[in-house]
């Protein structure tokens, strides 16, 4: 089956409504990191600003929960709360009709009533949905993302902990599906554990045997990694066999490892500060037309947080942003769920199956 | 890799506390349904019973808390309570190493300590559990017992609530992978509301849609069933154009639906009587040699509690009974992983993905 | 707070539509169970029927997923499709908006603003989803329905496994908070088994301990009580010394235990057909203006399916009856939630604490 | 019931094998952060290190996965390996028992069979597992701790999303059960949201209904605080008028905010490095004597991984410290579970629940 992307339906900026909307108004932060009384935060949609009569801009990168800054050339930054400098023209204005110069356009892509009817059912998951179809438009997605779109994948420490898994993801990854990875340090240390010593946690992730000193593992791991200096150093001294950070460092893709309360070690490449990872994170998100956040209560929601429903493209297109969340907790997927976007789709399954069988069914397509 | 079933080693009976032991007695039942005081219940192991001096005997076809029935000719029957009639004499005597008489082998396959170890570090499931090799293991056990053995499912009505997991599932019934199906109400009414309508509870298995009047396909299934007589004359007729039950029907496996309070309709096939339908179960499950129970805690739990360990083959080889529970919930696959016996395993995951990944992991077997 | 049940708001049957409506058509059963071609499903809500010209029929005691059958002066009887007899009238038509003679009053007590928005907000349950109100809510309703309607409880056997927990259920039912019982075997077992050896399998309910031989007291229970021939007779003759069923049988309050294929035993008072105690269960939830279904996917998805949002009183007033799960479970919650009534409530926690706080809650606000 | 602490037994160095044990042996660090060849790992367990000749030595402040590094004066430090500086001499060997000169000591309180089995049958909890004893319990742990001991809360933000439970727990800090608290940016956020607006993420936390523009409340929290300075002045100011953070900081208790990748704002005082975070966590768990861990996976974890089994008091006394994990997944509770410590306790159970039962029934002692 073809995959076409549905097509962005720009508002009419030409009703009276809007037509005759005020300006927005924006004003100067006083405080750095502190946002002036009455700032619009951002939604996930796409949202215009009237600028000057009758010209409504839409900015490029928006995420959720942001505030909108006015710079030169009229272009309009979307900036967190923390990376306010003085000075700073914020779009103030709560309403979303315009009323405040401001319109929040909340269906872009669902003009049609069969556009908005393909997606209107699929509201409420459980272990019981079926999901044969969303594999099926999850193969037809991937491929066209592969040649016209950047997928971002975003991995908890399951992925890696099973052999299967493991290969799969790094298959993935080698055949041209995996643009960015978003993570931790978990990822990456048990990872490389499965390189040095087959196991993840002591455990060998065929076998499940407990290896002798097995706890030691993935502390060796992590100590071996920093007297290398760094994974990539690791990787190109040939002493990593396999895996899911070797596949990624070998074909060059862009990741950010968040450091969390959580961890040993960690991995050099590990950014410390919650708030310099997030910069990080947004700077592959940004890129993003597609998201799959897997096993990862912590990363999914922050990346859910900082992805937009849409995103402009070099030509000035507008396409939504996909984005899967794949877990076995009705909670997790929930809590994605209700960002009440048209493009999030949720898979209740267990990882592990979710990644053999998607690297499995892409796999036998290119072979058909 | 060639599948081999662990060797079954009897207890030494020459050991001196087993060859002192006593006799064990049998008090008679002087209440239909009620056991002697000091009965002795079965356990999942299996157990001999010192008949005459020297003399311990294995019963055949045992379950969990039953009492044991010495009958003519040295026959011990392993009857449930409720079925014990007056007169009847039940075996008595707590104690399990031998001194009532009584001997509890709970090793019977565990004899070497690479045997041992290979399951012990199974314990704990979680969702975290790897699993590629439980189904290469799986594999290697139902290629053995598709020829050899009995594989018994028992299904929850999750299955056929996906098209893919639904068509797997019959292909395994049609490539001899089933031998025996228990299951309630719920499953043939929905595998027969798919063959009918192609939807499940009302919704496409497929697409998911919502279907017009939906909600009347549950029941305008079981009302048509209902005025045909059967299912199996609904197959014969040529109604039934697809679907787990026909491919069960045709193939002439034995099936028994046990009715619930859940239940609407019911299907005419769907026996009323809990204890109707445990007799009947019981019936397939004498004869299993592997059991997989997925999706359905009310069922996985009931036949749990009806299959042993171990069972007597027709040649007099005493044999594991493999037990599988496949489930979303740690809270259902653990309460079955209670068993405590090494042949029971668990896999955390959603069936759908299960049933679709095991069919075409036989398959692509059979054809290499 | 002063508790006032919302007002019911008949439909308005001079609107042109429903003057104008055709009278409902019924059609005679020819095959007994088999209810006719077109047959009307019933809902959760009130449904009315065109039975003469300006005479729509609300019937009593309906129910979800059954059929209508018109008898003598105008009675309309609310049917099983099992209990249809050759001959009987059955009500045919699927649209719920009076074009076929039935109109289905889908918003009874919504009638005001305020009362609708007081519901809406509470659509979806989570872990995280905040309760307060909902106990202050709960001891509003349950003093209310002490005095003046019929409180059903359906328990799962968690809540007897706690010794506090238990305690405070026997107290609910003495303090006269419980007007009725729906449970299976399982409750009524080991709540036996707590009172006769302190324990629930096997384990003791406070200290936890494991009891020796004490995989044998849940037998010695079900055992000894068949022996006596009821639950009655063992409370009668002094020997059961506390617990649920005690009191129960001691204030003669109508209870239902209906059969299951995981039993053991079973109790004397167990309903072995699974459609008998589907009937005798609708027998007390006829009776019922509040149920409480906690800790038992199975009954309180079964007691959910025959319980209506709403009921007739003697003095033929119509009042919401209020259906409230309790349960550790997202799913169950969800399952349960889906009935899409505005009068069904869902809890998400241990049903040990859920009963410890209500029964102290009631206890602290009758002490005021 | 008074509470007494089980009795620490010292590990006896006259045992033969310990007293013929080698010293341990102690290598420098050559590259900072990076352990030498052989480091020793430490567990949750007290250990001895063999210093010289019949002197072993325990250290102070130990918690798991890291190394020990010997300083002046016999002083044994306790170091995560990102903080080992080059020259620090770090115990290496692998073996526990002595034989190379370190002696893991794992049963320091279950000396005498009845302290064990007080714990042995705790193993492995569910939904279904009886706690009435955990909480009596746990009323006699805090009794005591409030007096001699330091309690340590960490709080998932689930804590302030309900009136009842936000309460309790000012209550529990002002009666003086909380000594430090551990918890992240969400939990500030959405309590001083509750103390300005009376809702959580835009819901009121009583009546649960969506405030007008509600989904900015917690934005204009954090931007309220930010442009104040800190939570500090804000409550100093008198703007704060209820709620956690306010009884936390006006009654001087220490608490550490760590930062995380789902932040926004995120409040002043949240520490914005994770490893920074880990330092002043730890620096409040090193003088904990029980830990009360509830709904946050992350944070819980965590504070696991860095709190031992046991601590050492000024007089030189050794005691448990006591885990207590509190959470609606059997996942996350079992995760924590797996330290294998007697000392650790788990309970199933909405967090809501807990802590108005907690608050109430400590309540109700003080008042008796």
């Amino acid at each position: 089956m073809a995959f076409t992307l549905p097509t962005y339906v720009e508002p009419d900026f030409n009703r009276p409504d809007l037509k005759d909307a005020p300006l927005a108004l924006f004003k100067p932060v006083e405080l750095p990191g502190v946002a002036p009384e009455g700032y619009h935060a951002t939604a996930i949609f796409p949202e215009y600003y009237h600028l000057r009569p009758g010209v409504w801009k839409l900015p490029r990168l928006s995420r959720m929960d942001c505030v909108v800054v006015l710079q030169e050339n009229d272009h309009l930054e979307i900036k967190e709360f923390r990376n306010l400098a003085k000075g700073d023209l914020v779009a103030c204005g709560r309403r979303e009709d315009g009323e405040d110069g401001i319109y929040v356009h909340t269906e872009p892509f669902g003009g049609t009533a069969s556009e908005k009817e393909k997606f209107a059912f699929r509201t409420r998951m459980s272990r019981e949905t079926s999901f044969s179809i969303d594999y099926d438009e999850l193969y037809d997605l991937l491929e066209h993302e592969r040649e016209h779109g950047f997928i971002c994948w975003v991995l908890g420490p399951a992925v890696v902990f099973d052999r299967d898994s493991r290969e799969a993801m790094a298959k993935l990854v080698k055949d041209g599906y995996v643009h960015g990875l978003l993570a931790g340090n978990a990822l990456a240390t048990h990872d490389l554990e499965g390189a040095f010593y087959t196991t993840a946690l002591g455990q060998e992730i065929y076998t499940k045997r407990s290896a002798s000193l097995g706890h030691y593992h993935h502390l060796d791991a992590l100590n071996r990694i920093r007297a290398l200096g760094s994974m990539k150093q690791a990787v190109q001294s040939g002493q990593v066999k396999d895996g899911v950070m070797k596949a990624i460092i070998e074909q060059n893709i862009p990741y950010v490892l968040a450091g969390s309360i959580r961890d040993d070690g960690p991995m050099p490449e590990v950014i410390p500060s919650a708030y310099d990872a997030q910069d990080a994170m947004r700077g592959v998100v940004k890129q993003a037309t597609t998201v799959i956040a897997m096993a990862t209560q912590l990363h999914s929601i922050a990346v859910g947080n900082m992805t937009p429903s849409y995103t402009t493209m070099k030509d000035d297109s507008v396409r939504p942003v996909f984005f899967y969340s794949v877990d076995m907790s009705e909670f997790v997927v929930n809590k994605l769920a209700n960002r009440g976007s048209l493009s999030a789709r949720s898979i209740l399954t267990n990882v592990q199956d979710f990644v053999v069988t998607t690297a499995r069914g892409l796999d036998s397509r290119r072979n058909c």
